[in-house]
């Protein structure tokens, strides 16, 4: 475990802790580094469409809290500028799902990430590209 | 008001009423008509990011849901297969959204819709490109 | 014709000539305006993929490249950050493609911009969303 | 080498001839197999826009034909549906580029890849995210 490793790890559970989206959705932190995250969360009731199925938005609201927190990872705040989905399977109510983020590349103040997200079998439901902008100011005190 | 006008509004009010997400959010049907819907939501706490601003997943989940009753207007039952967003204002605590989907082109089981979400003072937040897939199936009895 | 209007086409012609892809793809300019350009090409053998359809990389580049006419007439030098394209429906050889691009939003130095590319028989082919960037410089002198 | 890896490499070759865009743009065929290719291409002053940086579509299009090898694999024709592109770095004259492409998911007759195009230095110049639909018929005969 690498000082800049933990860094992350505490970040993470820093963004968490002052958001009100995921406290009320349950999302944990499953894992934590630099330009990575992992994170999970169970489908419930409110988070179904129409169909019964979970609702797109709420599968990409789960991907980009785990491109926020990998995109943040080096205690520089850094915003969404823009992300597209594709959805590959649909999601039962109670599945267990988990997002996977990953840096592709960081060029000056601009980012992009690779988040996939997982159902309870490990098959892939979503899979999301983001680009990030960092606008400065620490996340955490070092 | 023709009745595709009609069966358009009755088909989001279903959607709406059957989800747990769009009534959990405070979601309101403003206008509907085929392959058009618009809708609104407030801002609350529990939307926000660490950062204070509305969560990017909470723009598009809104987006998304606009996206749905464009897309299901023709009481076919449509699904999203693939998103993008690009945001162009942070949102405050407190601001009504106002998302607004047009149908752009239907060919066979696909189509594309373009969604515009403005803030309280009628700017552009977010932009947003939906691509649907008709899987079949009514919504509504007709 | 305003002014501003005139200027927008001065600078997609300059632009045009300046290029190495739009000369030697046949792209013409139709229309442009300030946030707005209109731009046709006809498709060629050189344009085809090996199932002898347009390839979409060429579908691609036309969007892109009335975007690039219309984000930059305002006569400051302005790059894509990120685009988003649905293809929908296959285009043959020898079609007309109309590539009409508006702009959607500008904050700041961010833009955000609706291209929609139609075929000879004014049917949809590709819808495309693409961010931008203002790096500054003009295009033309004033 | 496997057998599926000969046939994807075989298909990639295959495709390649048939297109008029790849033997006209001076694409190569580095690596294939399946769900995955590496191709390449150097730009040229035909590729480049009135900044005299290749043009973004060109960029695209190179990340589309590695997309293209990829989702075609298995020898069950396959098109693009949609693509979302993120521009990381500028690109120069005479720069050789590289895109290789990666299956992310397929499910039932639609699949996901993630494609990543870098430059001369290995740099990350852009990233792409492709869907895919199966539209049926083989490329070559096995």
């Amino acid at each position: 475990m690498t000082d800049s490793r933990t860094l992350a790890r505490r970040i993470a559970e820093t963004m968490l802790r002052g958001e009100g989206t995921g406290p009320s959705w349950g999302v944990r932190i499953e894992d934590a580094d630099v330009g990575y995250s992992k994170i999970s969360m169970t489908v419930s009731d409110v988070m179904l469409n129409s169909h019964k199925i979970a609702h797109g938005g709420h599968i990409f609201a789960l991907a980009d809290t785990a491109f926020a927190y990998a995109c943040n990872s080096r205690n520089q705040a850094t915003v969404a500028q823009s992300a597209s989905i594709v959805f590959t399977s649909p999601v039962q109510n109670g599945e267990r799902l988990e997002a996977e983020a990953r840096e592709i590349a960081v060029m000056g103040r601009s980012g992009v990430y690779s988040i996939t997200v997982r159902g309870n079998d490990g098959r892939v439901v979503a899979q999301f590209q983001g680009q990030s902008r960092t606008v400065g100011g620490a996340i955490v005190e070092e």
